[in-house]
């Protein structure tokens, strides 16, 4: 099954000034400027792993692909710009399923505004697999990295967590405007996307930073959905380590957090849910003051991103 | 199966003073300058499409992961600069294979002096996938596109062609040292990499030009392969349709061919086939004048790099 889907794919994308030649050369071009830095990551989303073809929608699939990518370039505190797609459908496919699966692509990049700028289709005997790079841009020097969080920092969240598998792991917005507004408003000493719940990503930050942390039960914010699903776990525990929350996990001094608590009518709202200290790994201390540790095997991808 | 990879693949790569931040953060960072653009194209390689798992070895399915992008950046005449690999794993693959793939990688942008500096692993019950994104750079205005072909321009390759199936597929060099001589000791009008065979992807360039061309048959080059295979095509069909040759196609005015040609102890050998005329469509000559339509349909992938 071969077909001319790039003409139909162009058709649906408008020109963006961002990118000076896409779709339809061997490569992709995009201007540099002097004092920027290319913000690039990329993400894979597979049939039986990230979604389950048959059960959620097309628009579903390839919105999650794209968002994904989104939030990773949100977490950077970077401006996402355009995509490079590869995708393989499954042989069994006919054009009408495929042209859905990027019309959808196209209308996801216009709600993200984001250029669709390359791409590679193919076709196999196996199932739905999407690829997206995202590439974005940041000033130099102001891409908030893992590596930075420091001693006395107070480590905060941007929404309530858990529960995602049920329906926000395909409607989430990723955090760009928060980030961006978190990075003009605050020194921002390290910052990633939850992707695999609190109890995996923190520790990246952590080890990255050379660092530990204590987190408080009780002022972790929990979804409805956490709370209400019908699962082993309790809220909490689905709030630490559920994974695909896509809040962005970031570490600040208290004085800055203070600053951004004061600005009113602030687009963000943060909720600080510990602290940095010395040491290593993550103490979780309940309202009765019990101290367990906190860094749990979350939902493992592997290494995401530019890096685990 | 989840295993901590990427601490393995990061001890065997360098750091890369072209990468600001590379693996193990949500993205990586890479520094822009004033004057140049980013070049960014992605292909994503198949088990049973375009390698075999079990037949061909992790080096070979490797370099040819990387080779296919380096190839479609080189037909810019731009320059490589980083990779961002996605691979999915089958499940049933244990960690030495994994290991395995992931050195092979890592040997190869040695190779090609590349970075890696990002990807994304996953496990799933499907065939071994990599998808390779690869950034470059070309200053501003000197990517060689391929719309830029003139009515009275020659048609050159760099190489002979044909026959790739057997072994080259996984050998070639991508042209990028030749690309960037030519860059700059002529005007190229228009270039791309020849994967899927001059009679597929010389439409490209003519569709994308609003030209036309006549070929010579007998000016093809055609490699020993193509010549000696068993099959039902004749040499010069191969040399035509076979795909994956990753030989550079060009245009560019006669008195620059004359040219190149003149320079002593040139680094790079072309091979004038044929010429840019008005119209549409592709004529081949043959020895006896007999002219046939060229334009047949070669080896289609879907849309590749930042299109087709």
């Amino acid at each position: 099954m071969e077909f001319e889907l790039i003409d139909q794919l162009k058709s649906w994308l408008k020109p963006d000034a961002r990118v000076n030649l896409g779709i339809g050369d061997d490569c992709a071009l995009i201007p540099q400027t002097d004092g920027m830095e290319s913000v690039v990551t990329t993400d894979l989303v597979l049939d039986g792993v990230h979604f389950q073809t048959g059960i959620n929608p097309a628009a579903d699939i390839a919105r999650k692909a794209l968002a994904v990518n989104i939030s990773d370039i949100a977490a950077m505190a970077a401006v996402p710009v355009a995509a490079f797609i590869s995708i393989v459908f499954p042989r069994s496919w006919n054009r009408q399923q495929a042209e859905e699966l990027l019309q959808a692509l196209a209308d996801s990049a216009r709600e993200f505004q984001i250029a669709i700028a390359g791409g590679d289709t193919n076709t196999w005997s196996g199932g739905l697999a999407i690829n997206v790079t995202l590439y974005g841009e940041v000033p130099k020097g102001k891409a908030v990295r893992r590596d930075g969080a420091q001693v006395g920092d107070v480590i905060c969240v941007t929404g309530p967590l858990g529960g995602s598998f049920a329906e926000k792991q395909f409607r989430f917005t990723p955090r760009v405007q928060e980030a961006l507004w978190l990075r003009e408003n605050a020194s921002l000493h390290a910052m990633m996307d939850l992707s695999d719940g609190i109890s995996s990503d923190l520790g990246h930050i952590l080890r990255a930073s050379g660092v530990a942390a204590e987190i408080e039960a009780e002022r972790i914010p929990i979804t409805e959905a956490a709370r209400s699903g019908k699962t082993e776990k309790t809220p909490l525990e689905r709030a630490l380590s559920d994974g695909e929350d896509f809040e962005l996990l970031f570490t600040l001094s208290p004085d800055d957090v203070q600053r951004l608590q004061d600005i009113p009518d602030s687009p963000v709202t943060i909720f600080p849910i510990g602290r940095i200290i010395p040491g290593q790994g993550c103490v979780l201390i309940d309202a009765a003051g019990k101290r367990t540790e906190c860094l749990a095997s979350g939902f493992v991808h592997g290494f995401d991103a530019a890096g685990q």
